[in-house]
């Protein structure tokens, strides 16, 4: 990661701190390195633009070849599209309660939307909501692999399709997420076999009621390596862009493709071995255990130990790194996703730490 | 907390989820009270906004008495000063790296502004950042009550408050955070004697040197009940504006002072006693642990045992609380501090849920 250290002590003195920095000569490497996996797999790249909510970031996705995005919520998908963005899937299991309703019909009405739908209720709702237009809607049925949180019995999916497609929306296929694949290196395979198997499944459950599933959608930046010789047709990383330590730690980077780093200054050094850095909570997100930290610094053994909202503690290890009052250090968070909405906007530069751009964090705050 | 449940019940059409909602009624209730403790107690009242990054409310604050605000950054001081707060505490060991310098001399030569130092190499740094100007700058010596995180060791006040007097700086007087006061019930009122302890010898150390302390300033609100009959002038509570439920398991608050919620839809229901909301990390933070969960359901004994960043888990316990998909609850947070980074703005209501307004997050994303 001297990467990271190198860019940063370029900069240092045009930044102030906490600030998110981003090498977009890594971040490009990251880009085109999944979109050559998927070109040669034969698969759609679809990013998650949750890590990011970036315009400028999404942008170049697609240049690279993505075939769309992929939103977490309403206001995500609302942002991107006033933006230009054409083909969004909001990958949740939607429910248009409140003002929802007629935000996801005027989005409809203006965009390729696919939403997320697990559940009868909610196609009732949507279909209600899209009134004379549900032929607009693109619905994806979401089924569960394993991670227990949302999605239907894979072999209720050809049910919640017909529901849809009853209804005049357009059922377009299948999606699942295999988030039990971030709990350790060997989960990692095993939750993309789980999520092949159940997006299979999915797939059958359709072809049972005469509906041929046109998008096949798998997560995630950790199992797409194992996202092979399958029934999959459509990706949808977000984490990859930038990387982190969870993925380092997984194997689904190395240290060297880590893209971003929140720069943090040594303010007070009063405690013995313990320096305080000005990376809280408000920084990066309270990601980690008491275990492995909550944050390294790039290039050093050195981990957050605890947070609070504007205070890292920063425990220093044995060895050369003393960092004194003063010190800008490189700070790798353990989840890179929940950075983005603590900042207005990026520090965008490259390896070399030379240029200086800034970029909004175009859809932060909008989480609805 | 049944306020809760009853002023989302008249909101619910009219909201999207999730979002943070106030019931101002129970947050005048806690600024009053508050208030009129400090005025019985002959403490000045300095809150911390950092909770709450919102002008309208800090407005509030300052028309019940409180004599100016506390910030936790830079960025939170310009934009309250943009906003006309002319009396403006950053209680954080600054460090004037890269731009703030500059920003640190804009902003005291137009408010009164005072900042943390616990160390001589700041100290030097803001006389260097202040140039001509350095009698525009108040400092407040920060000294170590038994937190272990910032300040000096109380003892060296007043060797620091001498060296900013001999840079010019104007030395205001001293602070503490008594952050091992939220640790228990019992931790509370120990933590408040350490941080009476401390600042007593910090107040004598700079006496020593012939430096009366203006301001003597004191977290916090799990402590400030135990403010009393002692050296402290001014107290910094942030959290009493909504309170939480770490603040009610602490005695801190009832739960019925609890103010702000987030209102959540539940979206998904496919798990055996288990349901998903929308209301993972990206709205309120991972605050808490696996034992007392991430955030409570008002009114029931559910908590939510695991968050995604747009998914909450949670397991439904014994008994009637058996929300259906498109339900909408209120989730109360363990630690409300970090919700307000995730919105653009606040709902608020009152207890009977009748009016909406909704407020700028003012500072919300200007964290450096």
């Amino acid at each position: 990661m001297n990467r990271l250290q190198q860019a940063l002590d370029a900069l240092v003195e045009r930044i102030d701190t906490p600030s998110p920095i981003i090498l977009a000569d890594v971040m490009q490497e990251n880009i085109d390195r999944m979109q050559a996996f998927a070109d040669r797999q034969g698969l759609q790249v679809r990013p998650h633009v949750k890590t990011h909510k970036c315009v400028e970031i999404g942008r170049r996705q697609i240049k690279a070849g993505a075939v769309g995005i992929t939103a977490g919520n309403v206001g995500e998908a609302e942002v991107f599209a006033a933006a230009g963005f054409d083909d969004i899937f909001i990958a949740y299991p939607i429910w248009p309660a409140g003002t929802k309703g007629p935000r996801i019909r005027k989005l409809a009405e203006t965009i390729r939307l696919r939403v997320g739908v697990d559940n009868l209720a909610a196609i009732d709702a949507l279909a209600d909501a899209m009134g004379d237009n549900a032929d607009q809607l693109q619905v994806v049925i979401e089924v569960d692999c394993g991670a227990r949180r949302s999605g239907a019995a894979p072999e209720y999916a050809g049910e919640l399709a017909a529901a849809a497609r009853n209804r005049g929306l357009v059922p377009a296929g299948v999606f699942t997420y295999p988030g039990h694949g971030g709990s350790g290196p060997d989960a990692r395979e095993r939750a993309a076999r789980d999520q092949d198997a159940a997006l299979t499944t999915a797939v059958r459950s359709l072809a049972a009621i005469g509906i041929t599933a046109e998008v096949v959608s798998a997560g995630s930046t950790p199992t797409v390596a194992f996202a092979t010789n399958s029934v999959i047709t459509e990706i949808r990383p977000g984490e990859y862009i930038f990387n982190d330590l969870g993925n380092a730690r997984l194997g689904a980077c190395t240290e060297d493709q880590i893209a971003l780093f929140v720069a943090g200054t040594v303010v007070s050094d009063w405690v013995p071995d313990q320096v305080m850095l000005d990376v809280g909570t408000k920084a990066i997100g309270r990601e980690g255990t008491p275990e492995i930290g909550y944050g390294g610094i790039a290039g050093t053994n050195a981990v957050l130990s605890r947070l609070n909202e504007y205070h890292g503690f920063l425990p220093l290890p044995e060895g050369d790194f003393r960092p004194s009052v003063g010190t800008v250090v490189p700070v790798v968070p353990n989840h890179v996703c929940p950075v983005v909405v603590n900042f207005e906007e990026y520090i965008v530069t490259d390896s070399t730490g030379t240029s200086l751009e800034r970029w909004a964090v175009d859809a932060r705050g909008f989480n609805n």
